[in-house]
């Protein structure tokens, strides 16, 4: 049987998806808990491989067992045995060739930002930026990262992939009006280099401040260079929340 | 100087806002920021006292000062003595006879509620209530509450007031569209009775579940009596959200 779950976790306390010796993953969290259930030694294939202090809202991962637990109820079996900070939202069958990575057509990330001058007690899961921001400037600059482009200047050391070309489907941001300052950017892909997303919203930030202009974006594209792109921004405002799938 | 300082709060990890012998309180973590930042002694008086486990998106305190910081920033002096639990948003001076509490026109509490089968690593702070809800059945009984009444029936233990008499303004319910099954009451009044807005949202729940119809709510109030209306909601889900004044 081929188990297919949908995933939420706070990235916070764990050193990224990736089994890891001696450090806590979300991978080898949830591989021990099917292991406690089945007796079974299964690798569990996360469709992102997300970073150390990443979350997500809907991440995809499957696994082959032979155990006799209902494909539904693994969601509940699991649960029981993770930290509340992980958390099975569904669990169901699909065929044997079905692969969380391989098969996914599309994911989409979301980076969270808190744009005011004191951090929020309640909301700790963004980047607090207390800096003045241009906005519009920002806004402008989101539709040159959308198509089919060479994004080697956005991928992150000791990557690798064959191809570092990716295709970005959409980059839009949104103002959360419930909570002063709250903004968050939706960014979906075919695929993602490493810290893509990172490096992106960190140039992007860079031109909120007039660091960087948008007339630069062009070039840093075809530069091939990470050095000509902004910094890298911080993990805890990172949220895998989407991945998609060619569902027949 | 009667400095008026704006607060949010996770109140996961403290007894609640009044300070307590040995225990960590709101009230105590933020009267002892002062002191280190300003050597007086000080009481910081809150508009509302919030229970153990209960957050706060908009409390509003008061605490008189000789020192010379300027009013202005002891908010971001204060944030870098507390810990990221709590923050100051705001800081400004105020007439010498502004109390918090006293002066406050009326309170809104919020309470969210995760109605789903599997809980949120991401939304903890919620409860969490996997079993159905009549939602129709729920929405028709709020305004039942609102208006001046006696809610001594939605009193907790050990309260000890002149009046049982408080005006409810409003009682909203809100869809979170963002999160699969998240819901918040609003809930505003000129003065709230000790757990009365745990006990209202428990006596609306089992209402949800039909264990209590809405034609018996008006004789629950007539009764005055706690053990005639709902469950006392767990303090998790609820917010202090805004204090008004009349601001002249």
């Amino acid at each position: 049987m081929n188990i297919r779950l949908l995933i939420e976790y706070d990235g916070t306390d764990f050193h990224g998806w990736q089994r890891q010796p001696e450090l806590p993953t979300i991978q080898q969290a949830i591989e021990t808990a099917v292991t406690t259930l089945s007796g079974e030694k299964v690798t569990v294939h996360g469709a992102g491989r997300t970073d150390s202090g990443v979350h997500a809202k809907g991440q995809v991962a499957n696994f082959h067992t032979t155990s006799q637990i209902i494909p539904e109820k693994w969601a509940s079996a699991l649960n029981a045995k993770l930290p509340p900070s992980i958390r099975i939202l569904e669990s169901r069958s699909e065929s044997e060739s079905f692969h969380s990575r391989n098969h996914a057509t599309s994911k989409v990330y979301e980076y969270y930002l808190l744009n005011r001058k004191h951090a929020s007690a309640l909301n700790r899961r963004v980047l607090h930026y207390p800096r003045k921001l241009d906005w519009e400037e920002i806004r402008k600059v989101l539709p040159l990262f959308v198509g089919e482009k060479d994004f080697r200047a956005f991928q992150g050391p000791n990557a690798s992939v064959r191809s570092t070309i990716r295709r970005v489907i959409r980059f839009d941001l949104i103002q959360d009006c419930t909570v002063e300052g709250l903004y968050h950017f939706t960014i979906e892909a075919n695929g993602f280099l490493k810290q893509m997303v990172r490096a992106i919203i960190g140039t992007v930030l860079e031109i909120g401040e007039h660091k960087m202009t948008a007339e630069e974006i062009p070039t840093i594209i075809l530069s091939r260079k990470r050095e000509l792109a902004g910094r890298t921004a911080p993990a805890n405002g990172l949220y895998l929340a989407l991945v998609k799938y060619d569902e027949r």
